[in-house]
């Protein structure tokens, strides 16, 4: 395959490119397909776009549907059939059986959009610019939501100093023995800490970007009783393991807890169409008419998957069962492969379908088994600051089949990315760390 | 038309839906119709994005196919199929023919986030912070572009205070007697102005959501030297006039200069699908792999539609002249109009196929022929600080039958409100302006 | 005399020790002496700060008399009889006959304090960040007086963006015939104009080091009523030119206005001792105790010799018509000398003691004529963002003789200076402009 | 005596004034005379500006001289005489026994300003805008100083957000068990931490303002060390304990460092008169002539008596052998004391003769014990984020018999609020917290 127009004519910005350089043309379910009809496993789902599978036959019906029939495509804010049909399916599947209370707010369809809008009414409501974020957080990289993102590659893109936010540690930053959320609140006590008075935190419940970091589910409660005692409001980015990545739609059900404010992307229209989501308490709505505007904010083919996805997976438990019971698959599978290799430095963590296999004596070692598992035909990713864990994100609705086989390619890559390693022991020593 | 769910879910940020409380279920070509079944001619085009129209039958086609072959939907910003064709048909029909070299970013889908891309490599490429922007300039609302977005409304809503921009007078801000271009020099030659040093200028050739103002061909070129003479980038941000807006596909064409950096989104798919696009030159390139990312950069589906459109309106000069065409012609009937109400303190100002019936005396009364024009089956918007300009954007390939229909409405509804403004004239005087 | 030690030992930021190359050792009235024994007239006047002369016998007696006595000499703000004495006289001497009513603020003894604790009072008032400075302002070089400060050569030595400043157009900025406050006008009213709504404005009513730029009192009084119409509050930064500067204590007093905020520091004390205070209309005064502070806000030895300046030379208004007797013979000195020369590009400005000539055809004259005039036994300096313009800044009290002779003598450099321009004629054409 | 006319002129930001109701008018060494005649012991010294004593007659004998004999005493930075034998002292006396080599910067006379000039410099040495500073730092309160400073009372004043500072952990602020300096480094290793990366770390060794925070020498050493390996320069700022307060003239002597910039201010006239100096290593010193100017940065009195001091006090070791002697007087005292009411919750902390009683366990006492004091007839003042310690501060010159005197009042306003305590520990549990 020819990839020379992307070199001559796309910017250095480009990156999966690099990782995976070949050209996809089709795509079904889990598999890629590339121009010469190689066929890759997709343990990557557009980086937790794509949690239903790519072309999802139930999705596409309704979409071709709508398309054939002119449905309205662009619409900004203006009331359509399709965007009616989506709050009525919102209300019904997701708020009511949760007995919750949410008033939406769609914006420009990408994650970073959304985040920039929970952050203004935030900052609005409490009239305090000041917002607290987490080391290894990453909540997109337009202007509002890059001062939140903790990664020096992308801040320093900016050009200019980011500001108004404080960086906190994570759940187990420290290692396990240090109680970080001890450390917030003696900062957010103390009148002398520097730390100006903050109108919200926002947190993702497991960090895909920054390492597939998860948040015990303890922390995440203790966070939103110190949100309640400092008076400042609770922003869970959901964007990345939200619609079910952890099993059930939200992540942070399985802690109880019920954020102020909650944003939503990625998987949201569940075709992979762009698509974002605020979701905030009804009190806080304080917007006033168009003060956040958007060209695509009204994206209807989106409004149309979403429903049908909603309505597929969502009204019923049995999609959540089928979540967990996969992942208890991959997990054993991760642990066992982590035991087999007593002297290898890997770790596992993660939640639901979001697992990482953590690298940390070798940080280099989860790139070289991507790329292993590359030529192998498995598309997967790294995450984390040097790019240190193997990060599996397989759709939800991956087959068993596929889903074993795409374990075994891993176990394989890793089997010889680990003899490689042994090879090459003496040059990793002094350079080791990848840029 | 039920609007209650609408009222119930959705934010007080929703906006249009206040100026057509209806609900759209289809579109074709110009046409809007509503869940009743009511017909409406489209003045508005989704603010821009639809310049070839609703559902046009030729993208619509292609839309199809390559969503029913299973075509890639959503890929990052790996390679595929669809983008390749994209990047060739860019580079021969756009670049080759005009012999331009330009490096091609693909950012988040909106033109917010495009603005984001360009500011942050204008500002790393000059290593200073602070950009030029405009009175009444309109460039999105996340955090960076904010910042140069002119309209109180949007920056307020930020929370905090929003800073590295310095707003200079646009072309005319101070009536056509005042050189805004020499403010700007003094302003940059006196060491002791108080302006720190900018990285770059962004401008719009024509401001759309502040008020249809147009830069005159001449103080874009002083402007494209000003930019020399002082180190300093010029980025036009062609979202909302680029696609052919103004009869060329770029809108900077008419004046002969070559900007430094290109923003594109809204009609850039052609199909009121979200896409974005940067153009910079090719030494300006310093981005580094993966600093400035999102996931929905790669959508697909917009790159087959956006190529299909290149292919049929922009490869010969038929389509640039039936723009001009029709421009005479809305531009004519629109300066019949001011002449036949000579006391009513309208003017008419705008390029190509967006022109604006300014309501100077009395800012409340382009809403009120707004309203009219729905009333009697014409979807149009206003613009401007205190929304006093009528914007007319019809799509570009409106039929001449509904043009002539839809400026027959507009003339109607003119004469009705100025008529009711007759006998409201004493309550305006001390309520006239609107929020 | 040996200038080593300074060359080693003290930081290339040292400016004026370059402009005047000897070791001073005494000081009395308008006459310096060097430690070779030459004596110089001082047209410099520390600046602004020894408008009463170098060593003024009758503050001297009462500082004298103050320490041998063992008075308090460090006292924070803490009560001590000095400032007693001097809260006392302010009220008598200044407010009383004015029919003012103001707090007083004592903060740390820099004007660049002063300015920091207007700035913040304003900001706390109104509630917003943003305010108005004017091109060549110049109000110290700490972080919230350099964000309002306009010279690049400051601005850049922050080392970060400073914000929450806009820069507008000083009266005459563009030249006598374009009204810069409608300008200023039209940017407040325009919601879309960029301006973010500021808390106040800050001013100087001449600008001295900006190159003694004068606001004309029309200027002034319709700045104080944009100021009240835009709910914004008028800082005058008095430092530089009040305490007599122009002939009234405060130089505002001529165009009838009554700021809500004044800024003093420079000759407050009289003696040259470090002093700052800030005037607030008292309605303004929210301040929570101990919320600014500084370690010598409380300098008594300047509470001294304020108290004795005031007594001395403010309770009756002979002084004011002793300045303006001056300023006539001055201003008409420097215009005969302006018209002496025609084809020299020369102008003057100023009012009171504080007069510049402008030397704008060749800006590096001024420094020409500086250094000519040092040659010849006269202190003197230039200001403006090029440095082309001769600062007079005698003392107010200096004798008729020695005033005299000093205008000789710069007379006299400006003959040389022109002389020695005519041999260098081709040099200078290319480089003409002054680092 | 009568404190109206403080009321009637003065703004409510006014402070010690309230804790000290009195008014002061003379000082001799440790003793304060009101207007009444009753004399008090001085345990404030101008919160650490008095370390010689007030009106020492050494120095008061030098300045009454200069000042009879026309010293020039207003200079900016030209030369004088006065200044020229400052800065051979410093060479003579403070770098060459010690073999050092700093450039000096002579800025704005006051604490603040020394500290902006140093932010400046190290900004502008490595390019980039974020700077470390620690939980309970005190550094003045102009801009850029007040960023760096970690009190919300102070922050909340500025009106706008503050920003380029991130603020770590000061040495044991999470208690003894947990070493912040390796939270440091693991923030400042770790590309997602969130941390931009800093130009500079600035500290104080024992924190006066912060409640007399003393910071172990080991991590002092360690902080030096972190700051070599993350390209950071070290400014001490030792305007409260440097100038002896801790034994030696610069307070990081003990434990061995050599920071890039030091800041000195406070006692470093000796006299109580403004100055202050920034000493860095001549390698940083990139200024451009000017670019860090100010009115009073040549005050020639305390240039007079700022070198008696040195002479006086700093020749030999003497000096420092005194305070250590007197430092183990009053630790002594105030560790027998803590002992004495071992249910009290005191305890003690401080280096050199600033000392701090804690209250942790009442923070109100500690203000009840100054105030008990301040009837007894000694001056004392109470320091922390919530005033919870009793700092002592004694001049370093005080004599024996006034020490132990003093030491008994604050022994017996221990007793007596202590027993006030007993008899209000109801109240105190629902109120105990101070404004």
């Amino acid at each position: 395959m020819d990839l020379k127009i992307f070199d001559r004519m796309e910017s250095e910005v480009r990156g999966y490119i690099r990782s995976f350089p070949v050209i996809f043309s089709q795509a079904r379910g889990s598999t890629l397909i590339d121009e010469d009809g190689t066929e890759y496993i997709d343990f990557f789902s557009g980086a937790g776009t794509l949690n239903y599978g790519h072309n999802n036959p139930v999705l596409k019906e309704k979409l071709l549907e709508y398309v054939q029939s002119d449905g309205v495509v662009h619409g900004l804010d203006m009331a359509t059939s399709a965007k009616k049909r989506f709050l009525e399916t919102v209300e019904r599947v997701l708020l009511k059986p949760r007995n919750w209370q949410y008033t939406l707010q769609f914006t420009g369809p990408t994650g970073t959009n959304a985040v920039e809008a929970a952050l203004k009414i935030a900052r609005q409501v409490k009239g305090r610019p000041n917002v607290i974020s987490f080391t290894h957080g990453f909540h997109g990289v337009s202007g509002g939501s890059l001062a939140v993102t903790a990664n020096m590659k992308f801040r320093e893109a900016s050009g200019y100093a980011l500001g108004n936010t404080t960086f906190m540690p994570y759940d187990g930053y420290f290692g396990p023995d240090v109680d970080t959320m001890a450390y917030l609140e003696r900062m957010l006590e103390d009148p002398s800490s520097g730390m100006d008075k903050p109108a919200a935190v926002i947190v993702e419940t497991v960090q895909g970007e920054g390492g597939v970091n998860v948040a015990t589910l303890r922390w995440l409660k203790e966070l939103e009783k110190l949100c309640k005692r400092h008076d400042m409001l609770l922003i869970v980015d959901d964007i990345q393991v939200g619609c079910g990545r952890t099993g059930t739609f939200f992540s942070f059900e399985a802690a109880g807890i019920r954020p102020d404010i909650i944003t939503l992307s990625k998987s949201l229209s569940g075709f992979g169409l762009p698509m974002s989501l605020v979701l905030m308490k009804p009190e806080l709505d304080i917007w006033k008419p168009g003060a956040h505007s958007g060209t695509f904010r009204g994206n209807n083919l989106a409004f149309v998957t979403a429903t049908q996805a909603l309505e597929t997976y969502w009204t019923n438990s049995a999609f959540t069962a089928d979540i967990q019971r996969k992942e208890r698959q991959v997990r054993d599978w991760l642990e066992n492969l982590v035991h087999s290799y007593p002297n290898a430095g890997l770790s596992v963590r993660g939640r639901g379908l979001i697992q990482g296999l953590v690298c940390n004596a070798t940080p280099a070692l989860a790139n070289q088994i991507a790329q292993n598992a590359f030529k192998k035909g498995v598309v997967i990713e790294t995450s984390g600051a040097q790019d240190e864990v193997l990060k599996l994100l397989p759709a939800l609705t991956i087959e068993e089949e596929l889903l074993s086989k795409g374990l075994e390619v891993i176990e394989a890559s890793v089997a010889e990315a680990l003899a490689e390693e042994g090879q090459s022991a003496r040059i990793l020593k002094f350079g080791g760390k990848r840029q």
